[in-house]
């Protein structure tokens, strides 16, 4: 099979249920802030961004997995095909629709944003990183950065002429950022000298952008230890003039880049400042000491973008697997197993095959409502801003509580979807003739940057179930509770609704037992089963999202006019949410049982216990 | 880090324990049929072998994964180092250990083999295919050649000089065997002319031995169609001349190899039978049409040695990743979160990733337990035959009936276990610099090849419950309840023998429900629950064989001196056996629970359902 071959897939009909018939995205559209927006103007960003998905980055996916990044003279040298996408996008401006006008973007609800992401990543996840990065960067500066700063840097990062990188982690500072040891020196001028390493930075240096605009945390002098010391520096690869041309190199040298698994695409770069004493850096803004919090923002989109990243190589894994199934001739049907000369069937006629399947449709839908959700409660919490402080912080705060859950739940489950789609290709699907062994590959780095999985069941637990004095979580379930309320004898989803309900108020009392134990000599079952409850949350949420789904679709479909060809697609919503109900959603209630046991096994092992070796 | 740097970890307590106390292999040793074995025979070979794994074989792991095959002027070039460790392999004999003396083995108990199998897999999958693969096709000549088969061929592969493979799959033929449409037809002088084409062949050509020889199945023209009317052939690579050296080149030509995910040291490859009408082959023994038969002798040593090195990949991952978790330091102590200057600490003590590191030794530990007594089971038999048929056909029984459940579950658990491991290393598990990345490449192929975990579940479920009248499924689970009769008030672990029992009841009673789906109109039922239904007994055999071992051990730490360094040992057991009883062994009854539920939504969702693309 050609290298340079397109593999993804993408369902465009998936997405304009989600948008328009699940969640109203239209009640957004064609008018303030977002004026210029109409249905159209979606259908044709959804038609056009995933033709060039399929066209641009999808084609050179596998290329660069193969090719990877090459470090060579000091220069990182992206995959071939890799520059000319980058222009292309450019070109395209995809990836500044959400941007201010002022900078060149579109002004377009953040949904856009991530409806392209989504086709981005799913398309081609390595090559995602390097604007995805980008547009990070450019999210900092646009919400903290001095009005100078904005206008040398902004117009020219969302258009794609510059680069940009986040960088935090350093060898020891890890999940631990506090622990950072690079250093910022004031200088008489104003800004700052920079000392130290950073690795795992993504997209830390390539040759798709003339100037590569890197954000650096790093501790200015005499500054407290911890994340509150820790303060935020632009620092350009080339330095900037005033007129804003592409000046001398700074002092950022590419140490290596490391080989990985997967997204080998993707340049993961150790990068050195100040080597030679001459790195100069300006802060974000003008205020010192801040630099954990804006980097938060990044963080905060980074984690939603990972949660569609997830879903999105999620969903062309199943795709492609759906494809392969309904291809692959093998066995005869099961009813027929005695019989030698029965015919062959395709293997989509298999019960376990087609089990396969419904498991990765159920959950890859599942986790895209949920996070389309979510990118809507960003955009109604935008709307709201300055009119209605309350609604604004009622969406804010679903954003904020939702955040972990699709970070980590889309990621886990990402690889494990793959794992399946492998299992549904068999022996081929173990090689790379099929994309689905990359997407595997390239999936399992999803749950471990931009947070572990752990960082995010933490933030949920430690942080945002009790967030507003628990008023984000308690809204959270009261939807729900509305939902169930709603529904619970729907004459085809009413058992399932009602197993919901039951989730919902398993989890309203697991929070509630969890922090009986943050209070006291049971501490330490916070975070041993904070990972098992961020799973039962999220099972919940997917859950409630899939029966809403097959509510809607059961609805519309009752209107439509004998034989429509998207009858056969409410069908399948039904299915899917019956299927997750049945078979996923009691996990939540056995969950409950065994984070109510208290076992504490992990913490009552003596470490040397573990091995003689 | 060095590419030819022994990653392979290995705790030599743990084999004892689990030979010697759990399952009292001594009693085995030191009289007939194995009276050259005492236990300082096999203590050597625990060391000796283990030693080999991680100074010969375990140093070119990552380079076999990094090199791979060559496939040049239609010959194979194996990695570098391969043929030195072939060689090496060959003169230490460790592969004949269990081989009949009469053809250079040692006549040693499967057991032993086993563990020398672990110790190759674990240390380097791909390389041990090579050897693995020959030594399964002696087994057959072994069982069912003429006796100067057995003198022409047997000799020279378990001494290492020949190699040997197994030819099943075709490109219309994976799971379904039976639609092989490879050809034999007599010629005048006995042999036959063989036409067709094989794929996925391990080890399918190489430049380690000097000779390679096929098992191919093939149909004799006019045979039945299906399994029954398939042959199985000897198809040297090279003609054996009479005085047994090597001759002139049979007409195999290998087409091509894979590209994988993993195993990337073992040669897949594409063989061409007959292309020039000139490829001789020879029945296997004297009976036509046996060939699936004679296949299967081989096939159940393949997926035990599957079992095996799923466990011995997972285990070494889990090593590594305890290694790192106590060396890596990350954050403070858990107690000090909000203390920045608090000390940092090694990633052992953080809760989570103790919960990680227990989970994975207690699946690692609880399946190899259960692979050893399965060996522990074929040794048994093999010493009733002849002399206590009823001993020797519950021993065999058990064999038949464990099989598909120790190459499924370890399997499936090998790649979530190294998923484990990966989180455990953080950013650094995703980096070719660790070997965890690597084993978990290397360990997706455990769950597709010699028969896809699926269909390990209907041979489970569809042959092996009911064989013998239902007597081997009813001795396991009457074996599970003595256990439990005798350990139910066990002053640490009675509550989880307690679990235990109800878990092993509830997996009799399930067993009893898909007897009856499989009578009537449910019958779908039965495919659709049969994976589940696997995990659900696996976790309850892995359950028995925690507990055992944490009664063995707490038993024999009683007795120990004071500040004896076994202690901690047999302490980890304990907490090994309380986590799994208390946060998996549970999934049981919910599964069960999930069972009986019936749900038949991926039948029910028409095919044009799943997506519209």
């Amino acid at each position: 099979m050609s290298q340079s071959q397109n593999r993804y897939k993408v369902d465009l009909r998936e997405f304009r249920f989600v948008l328009f018939e699940l969640l109203k995205f239209d009640e957004l559209l064609g008018k303030e802030p977002f004026a210029a927006w109409g249905k159209d103007e979606v259908d044709m960003v959804l038609a056009e961004a995933a033709r060039f998905a399929t066209e641009v980055t999808g084609p050179i996916n596998a290329i660069g997995d193969k090719h990877g990044c090459k470090l060579e003279n000091g220069q990182v040298i992206a995959p071939p095909g890799f520059k000319q996408a980058w222009d292309k996008l450019a070109e395209a401006g995809w990836k500044a629709l959400s941007a201010p006008s002022e900078w060149g973007g579109q002004d377009a609800p953040y949904t856009m944003h991530a409806l392209v992401e989504e086709f981005l990543c799913g398309s081609n996840t390595a090559f995602s990183m390097y604007p995805g990065l980008s547009y990070g960067a450019a999210e900092v500066i646009h919400g903290f950065g001095t009005r100078k700063q904005q206008q040398q840097y902004l117009a020219k990062i969302y258009g794609g002429k510059w680069g940009g990188t986040m960088c935090l982690t350093e060898p020891q500072a890890g999940s631990d950022v506090g622990a950072a040891t690079s250093t910022a020196k004031r200088l008489p001028d104003g800004t700052y000298s920079i000392h130290g390493t950073k690795i795992f930075i993504s997209a830390g240096d390539h040759d798709l952008a003339e100037n590569i605009v890197h954000l650096v945390l790093a501790r200015i002098e005499g500054a407290v230890p911890g994340t509150k010391g820790l303060s935020l520096f632009i620092v350009p690869k080339f330095h900037v003039k005033d007129d804003g041309s592409v000046g001398e190199r700074n002092d950022v040298q590419t140490g290596s880049i490391e080989h990985k698994m997967g997204i080998n695409g993707s340049a993961t770069a150790v990068l050195n400042f100040g080597e030679n004493d001459k790195c100069i850096g300006e802060l974000v803004g003008t205020e010192e000491h801040c630099g954990i919090a804006q980097m938060f923002k990044m963080m905060n989109g980074a984690r939603i973008a990972v949660a569609l990243q997830s879903m999105a190589v999620a969903s062309t894994a199943y795709l492609n697997a759906l494809d392969y199934a309904k291809e692959r001739k093998q066995g005869p049907h099961f009813t027929k197993f005695k019989d030698a000369s029965a015919p062959r069937v395709p293997i989509i006629e298999h019960p376990d095959v087609r089990r396969m399947l419904l498991d990765m449709k159920a959950r890859v839908e599942g986790i895209r409502a949920l996070i389309y959700k979510l990118a809507l409660h960003s955009d109604r919490a935008h709307v709201a801003q300055g009119k209605d402080d309350k609604a604004a912080a009622y969406h804010k705060g679903q954003v904020e509580l939702l955040t972990p859950i699709v970070k980590a739940y889309a990621s886990d489950q990402a690889f494990h979807i793959c794992e399946t789609a492998i299992q549904t290709f068999g022996g081929a699907g173990f090689l790379k003739d099929h994309p689905v062994e990359q997407y595997c590959r390239d999936s399992k780095i999803f749950s471990i940057y931009e947070g572990t999985n752990h960082i995010q069941a933490m933030d949920l637990v430690g942080r945002k179930l009790a967030q507003a004095g628990g008023e984000n979580f308690r809204n959270f379930l009261g939807e729900i509770g509305k939902f169930v309320a709603a529904n619970a004898q729907h004459a085809q989803l009413g058992g399932e609704v009602q197993s919901l309900g039951k989730a919902a108020e398993v989890i309203g009392g697991v929070a509630m037992q969890m922090f009986g134990w943050s209070q006291g000599a049971k501490f330490a079952l916070v975070p041993l089963v904070a990972t098992r409850f961020l799973e039962a949350m999220s099972e919940t949420a997917v859950a409630w999202m899939l029966l809403e789904s097959a509510r809607v679709a059961l609805e519309a479909q009752a209107k439509l006019p004998e034989g429509h060809p998207d009858a056969a697609f409410y069908t399948g919503k039904l299915h899917a949410a019956r299927y997750y109900a049945r078979n996923v959603l009691p996990g939540v209630l056995h969950k409950a049982k065994l984070i109510g046991a208290e076992d504490q096994s992990a913490m009552e092992i003596p470490d040397e216990a573990f091995a003689t070796v």
